[in-house]
């Protein structure tokens, strides 16, 4: 069983000619929802805290913090877009594994695009290339290895940042061999920190050990031989179910990425399909707060598994809160950051119907499914069943919804002609010169307070 | 249960001042073998090629690589002094979980004294608390977690450093949680590494780890109230045995570093009663290679599980194996650095006495006692048993032999006169008014070739 070694191979000798075109659309899909998804929380006090924390030790400030006017070092910029594009659990979503494919890989290859400047096609096929290591990697552990209590997402991501820095620095086989070794000695990211800061720095800190693992090959130190599939490699030492063929079998043939969707909801994917319907029901009736006696939902098990907190205390702990999400879909009828606010999960009104609201698992439900039965204090009974919620494989948001979502995320947070161009760019990211120009777009320009800005 | 908060409570409120003198001088015992580790090794590949990989990216250059010329930004002094000290494997342990105690705690903190100054005093009262915190944690889920896999001195280690690195930036309690909640999601390090020079890597990872959770945690990034203990905690989903009594209980009463021990040879612990047996044999009979036929050993069963190699081609490899140990050991009387070149490893006829060395495992030998039948060609038989071996917490090695041991490991690397400083800052550390005196005592002064050494 060479695993590794066959995925190493495949990634250093793949042509970005043989891409399919939808994959390479799927690509630009991502990145500009993964752009917006950083714009949108680069404000907020997760990446406020951790840049006050590391910006003194910086290096050469090459690379951008999107959405922010300072610049830091490539592995600062990689722990922090990989943190801010994360923090509203708003991005990507590769629903086979729950791997929120894009924040490991972009973080870390943009932040590498500043330092060593590559086009937008190598760019783009190596941000694909990324996505299918870490997908498929997951494929091969998930659902065990997520079940255990793993942050998927990190500890996969880390190796599609690591083959996607390593195709870009070009890695031969043996470094690309090293670099995911070293990449999953780095594999770490546990799920008893959702609902705090750590818990959207995971992506940063699989970007930064991606692009280390990277760098490091790049210069022959040396790893594991089978970092994947050996007896004490990651997925023996970190899941109960390994199943290699999942790795090696069809590379280049399918495409990961092509299953990959966005969430119109700044929460956790599985809530979707109850704030799809609990919309739904809101506008078709007209229904306000105050007229619902109870909201019951018949669900797939992940809902309670990952967002069952009864009490959420905070915007971050609404997330992870059915109850909560429905309770604000009814009131905002959206599933925006709006409904994720400190304010609106303290508020009485919320959490009066936040505490009527159950959810139990019923087999049959899939991921993207919900059965809704909503009772009115007049006694009214309304009932709605999601078979595919928007943003689903199935349903998926188109490119249109995907700039408003865009826009919705950046709006008073960049300029509306530097939102214009930042979509320009995504959308053409594999005719790009230079693809450090996307983060050099996404920069915060600041003008008359630079002096102060720059202290 | 309370695991991490009880824990969090004891590092932030323990005073200096009730450290037992023994323990304290046990502190300055493992600082004094870790410095010598880390010059001993400081111009291995290993550190030069992640230096090569890492040096234009540094932030600024505050720390000291110990032995080498070139300084480092805080976090890269972090991972390449813990890649350095352990590169040889030739730094302490705590018997009872395997983890090197010394690397990842020392090296997180003693770059943070360059940056913020900190007392001798505070320095080891700190460094003791992090060995405390990281063997604990490795006392609650050994053997089962390292068994799995992982590499605990990595694991554990980013525990020890962020606490030792968290007391010294004077975190609060509830900082002290979190900077151990950001550890526990940060833990990482499989033993598929063992054998390349990713596994020396991994206490650097961990000290690097570490430190930037205890940063993180000062400027209040929030992490997981119960990142032990908790149920998808770094116990729960890295162990399959979690004994939280072993973390919480005897706070301040006993320390753990009163069991640490530190090597006469430059290799896995558990070959050191085999080689002490080897030597004694061959000095006590004038043996020469060529007189011996065969060597059969009655080992404890870790010595096949982490040095079983038969075919070690490099000497990083060999570390890793009892059969060349042995015939290393009859060569030259010595188990340092000399018996792990690549040339001794690759001798044809240390290679073809290897290959008549076995070792089979028997129940109720120690891992600090081998038993030993040397046959010679000529029929005579010899047989030796190593009840506690050299270096072991019950024939521990003396001051007078760790200076000696710090001595033969800077040879060569660093003067006489600063060898001598240096020992003497080791043996004082408790009274020197700042800690980051040691590490400007170990760098390498160039003088002539300074031009060049600083390009």
């Amino acid at each position: 069983m060479q695993v590794t070694r066959t995925l190493a191979k495949f990634l250093v000798t793949h042509k970005a000619a043989d891409l399919p075109e939808a994959v390479r659309h799927e690509g630009a899909r991502a990145l500009l929802n993964w752009v917006g998804c950083a714009v949108g929380a680069s404000t907020h006090a997760t990446v406020k805290r951790a840049l006050a924390a590391l910006n003194e030790f910086s290096g050469p400030r090459d690379a951008t913090i999107l959405g922010r006017s300072e610049r830091v070092d490539i592995f600062q910029a990689a722990l922090l877009n990989g943190a801010t594009s994360h923090t509203f659990d708003f991005d990507d979503t590769h629903m086979k594994t729950v791997i929120h494919p894009s924040a490991p890989v972009l973080s870390a290859i943009l932040a590498l695009a500043e330092h060593t400047k590559v086009s937008g096609r190598d760019f783009l096929h190596a941000f694909i290339l990324g996505v299918e290591t870490e997908c498929r990697i997951g494929n091969s552990i998930f659902p065990n290895h997520y079940d255990a209590g793993w942050h998927i997402t990190a500890t996969a991501g880390v190796f599609g940042a690591a083959a996607a820095a390593g195709r870009l620095l070009k890695l031969n086989e043996q470094q690309m061999v090293w670099a995911l070794g070293t990449a999953a000695t780095h594999a770490c990211g546990i799920r008893e920190t959702f609902g705090s800061m750590a818990k959207p720095l995971h992506p940063g800190i699989a970007a930064r050990n991606g692009l280390t693992s990277a760098l490091l090959a790049k210069k022959n130190v040396t790893s594991a031989e089978q970092g994947i599939e050996g007896r004490r490699g990651f997925a023996a030492v970190a899941s109960t179910k390994f199943d290699a063929a999942a790795i090696t079998e069809g590379l280049g043939k399918s495409w990961e990425i092509s299953s990959n969707s966005y969430k119109p909801y700044a929460c956790g994917v599985v809530i979707h399909p109850a704030i799809d319907g609990c919309i739904q029901l809101r506008n078709e009736h007209k229904l306000k707060l105050d007229d619902i006696a109870r909201i019951d939902l018949k669900v797939h098990p992940l809902v309670l598994e990952l967002t069952g907190r009864r009490k959420p205390k905070s915007g971050l702990e609404g997330k992870f809160s059915i109850y909560h999400s429905c309770a604000a879909a009814i009131l905002l009828g959206e599933g925006g950051e709006a409904a994720y606010g400190d304010a609106i999960v303290r508020n009485p009104k919320v959490i009066r119907l936040r505490d009527q609201v159950t959810a139990v698992v019923q087999k049959g439900v899939a991921e993207d499914q919900v059965h809704i039965t909503l009772t009115l204090k007049n006694g009214r009974v309304f009932e709605k069943t999601i078979d595919h919620c928007a943003g689903s494989v199935d349903n998926p948001m188109s490119d249109a919804d995907l700039e408003a979502k865009f826009r919705a995320q950046c709006k008073g947070l960049l300029p509306a002609a530097q939102m214009d161009k930042l979509i320009g760019l995504c959308w053409n990211v594999g005719t790009l010169k230079n693809a450090a120009d996307i983060a050099r777009a996404a920069a915060l320009v600041r003008t008359k307070v630079k002096a102060k800005a720059t202290k």
